[in-house]
């Protein structure tokens, strides 16, 4: 007999089917077993009496089964309206075993799972079987779709890039290192210099891959291996031109979620989900300003911005401006890579932001230098040697239109999505300063 | 003026645009100069002459340019028919440069590039942007979609998981290692145990991202980074599910590349592309049987199967099944990794398979053991430390259903379907043992 996915037994009332999952919990009346049966798709009550009460009567949380049997209405008063198929249920006739549990350390059965980060996270071959941990994988895929989509539709070619580099981008702070045949090798820590060189063959460019970071942060925001959603544009005329394109891609991406994860939303209580269209813009300089006014806080000196001021940013975007989002501009020239555009007017400025979102910094992105000659300088004025950068600069000795674009953080997006507690939760497999494994 | 691409400048003849790319060739015919364009979406003739002869002379290959001009047909006679655009032309009015190039070492304007591999390669940020390199990288996108779209069709859900782990998945032999905050760390060879503790969440799983391969390869057929397609499938009842399955997902995907890469299989001649249905199957050990029989060669003893036995497969399929594909099965229980399920007939053998396209490798699978004592006890037999994968091996203990799956390389499928002489070519920026730059 075929396998019926949960979802599809409604329409399977007075019939025989066979479906397959695992034992999400179980009641014994005596002679009565219930069991809720998990798969994919949704949660189905299955009823075992008679004959093959005694075989089902051993079974426990997490045993895989196939189960046959007739599919029919429950008893009038016995409709569970907290469940999808809350008004049909199993009567189970055949019972295959396929694979037995052990006792579970973890109830999965509840409604939170209520563990402690380091429990949640060191047990995760079970907690990602957990309806509410796998609702944030359901939103990040909806994301990853929708990014997809929407920059194929705004003629952006899709590129794969090397993680494993010979040239640290930026200077080489941060980078794992490895062996590479005998040669010191690093891990990429953004596809930077790959997706500007791309623009040479098709002008727009995106890429989705694992970005790693040897930062060690103890923090509620990083990790030290994400998804990086990056891309770069050809012949723009300023940032300006980039941000137009990213608000489109921001604004498909939360129509997505709201079309496509409303259920997801709900499980979080999320019930406010804003889709942005025009985004005010800000000078990081004048937004400190506000803030320093309007809330008596004074960014300090060493940092471009630190987190309470973003917090404080994603506060002023909601009081004056009623935005979820802002885009924050021109940042110091200290404070960006080497191939950022410095601004015409001011040359201790660059053409380039960040987007925030409420209070936090999901998306930066710049304008980047094309000109050959100018890129040469700026990596001496870096006090780095222009030759380690050879490859790189290749491309714009060649010719490089004027081009910008940006990194987005998979992850970052979801964790604020979702108002989670930790971005941890949204890696399936997370690493930080501690964490190696699962 | 808004920039026009090139692909829609046919609709605007008699009218005023700007379009904006690369200066692919000139030709200077004294007071005429003839420029082709080229931008992303292909190549157009522009004609300056008169004011504007004096600033368009110094232009040389790569320059960046706007142009604003007129669009007309081309004068009776001068028409190219080797150009989309070859019936219309544009006359400058206005040139904007926006970057210059200095003077190419390759000539980007053949048909063909004929550069050794290593120039080729080292002058990627130039060589990526000749029509037929680009080629290349138009196949393998067609295959990335496609596979997400079939994929996501068979109900298979995208998973994103981590490069950097904590535990070599088949006993740390060509692994990349590197030092994690003072922890030893490698880089995945694929996501075999992630994927599999996944089937627990969501039963059927994919993902698309890179894998890492420390082997010492010199051959046409290897990189040590490339991408690697996956798939693993739960609720199996054997090899011939997951056979089924790929057989879908080979099919779509060919058929894709027959509808979207037309142009990118006649540049490099390929006209007999052939899509599959049914795929023959065959033990490897009568394969191997086959080949001695009919072309008096025998496959080394110390291997499953050598690349020259892999070729005779090839021609095996062609003579005696007509098939381009061929299914070998069933590879002895010593040529695979510790969880591949062992026959239940011959202890020896596991369930397991190649699919070998025109005589190369191209997709491996098996089902896996999804018994937690059986696998620890496997685990033991290959002399590694079961306390190693624990956190593996929780998901067995937690139950887990029969299930199985495949991995399935980009580059190497382009490769086999443009018939190219190198893999390396396939990846924009390879690695191999020598080479970690560009």
């Amino acid at each position: 007999m075929e396998r019926v996915l949960i979802k599809e037994i409604p329409r399977f009332i007075g019939k025989k089917v066979k479906v397959s999952g695992w034992v999400n919990s179980f009641r014994d009346h005596g002679k009565v077993f219930f069991v809720n049966l998990r798969d994919r798709s949704g949660l189905l009550q299955i009823v075992f009496w008679g004959n093959i009460y005694k075989k089902a009567k051993e079974l426990r949380p997490e045993w895989v089964v196939s189960i046959e049997g007739e599919i029919s209405k429950r008893p009038q008063g016995t409709e569970n309206k907290e469940m999808e198929t809350g008004e049909i249920e199993m009567r189970a006739e055949k019972l295959e075993i396929l694979s037995r549990a052990e006792e579970l350390p973890i109830d999965l059965t509840k409604k939170e799972l209520e563990l402690k980060l380091n429990t949640l996270l060191d047990n995760r071959p079970l907690t990602i079987r957990h309806q509410k941990t796998q609702a944030i994988f359901r939103v990040a895929k909806t994301i990853l779709d929708a990014y997809r989509k929407i920059m194929k539709d705004l003629d952006f070619f899709e590129i794969k890039t090397p993680k494993i580099i010979g040239a640290a981008s930026e200077g080489g702070a941060n980078f794992f290192t490895l062996d590479y045949f005998g040669k010191k090798a690093f891990l990429a820590q953004s596809p930077q210099f790959y997706k500007q060189i791309c623009i040479g063959a098709f002008e727009r460019v995106f890429e989705i891959g694992p970005v790693f970071r040897k930062e060690p942060h103890f923090t509620t925001r990083h990790l030290n291996e994400y998804i990086s959603m990056d891309a770069e544009m050809g012949f723009i005329s300023g940032i300006e031109d980039i941000m137009a394109e990213l608000e489109k891609v921001i604004n498909y991406i939360f129509q997505k979620i709201k079309e496509e994860s409303k259920r997801e939303l709900q499980i979080f209580g999320i019930n406010d989900l804003k889709i942005p269209k025009k985004i005010p813009r800000l000078k990081l300089k004048e937004a400190k300003e506000k803030i320093k006014n309007k809330y008596k806080y004074e960014v300090p000196e060493d940092t471009d911005i630190d987190p309470k001021g973003e917090k404080l940013i994603g506060r002023l975007a909601k009081e004056e401006y009623n935005s979820d989002f802002i885009f924050l501009t021109h940042y110091p020239k200290k404070d960006r890579p080497f191939y950022t555009m410095p601004s015409k007017n001011n040359s201790q400025e660059t053409e380039s932001f960040d987007l925030i979102f409420l209070g936090t910094e999901i998306v930066t992105g710049s304008q980047r230098i094309h000109d050959f000659k100018m890129l040469v300088e700026n990596i001496k004025k870096w006090k780095l040697d222009p030759k380690d950068f050879d490859f790189y600069l290749q491309a714009f000795k060649y010719g490089l239109p004027p081009h910008g674009g940006w990194g987005m953080g998979l992850e970052r997006l979801v964790y604020k999505v979702l108002n989670l507690s930790t971005i941890k939760k949204v890696s399936l497999f997370p690493r930080d300063v501690k964490r190696l494994v699962p």
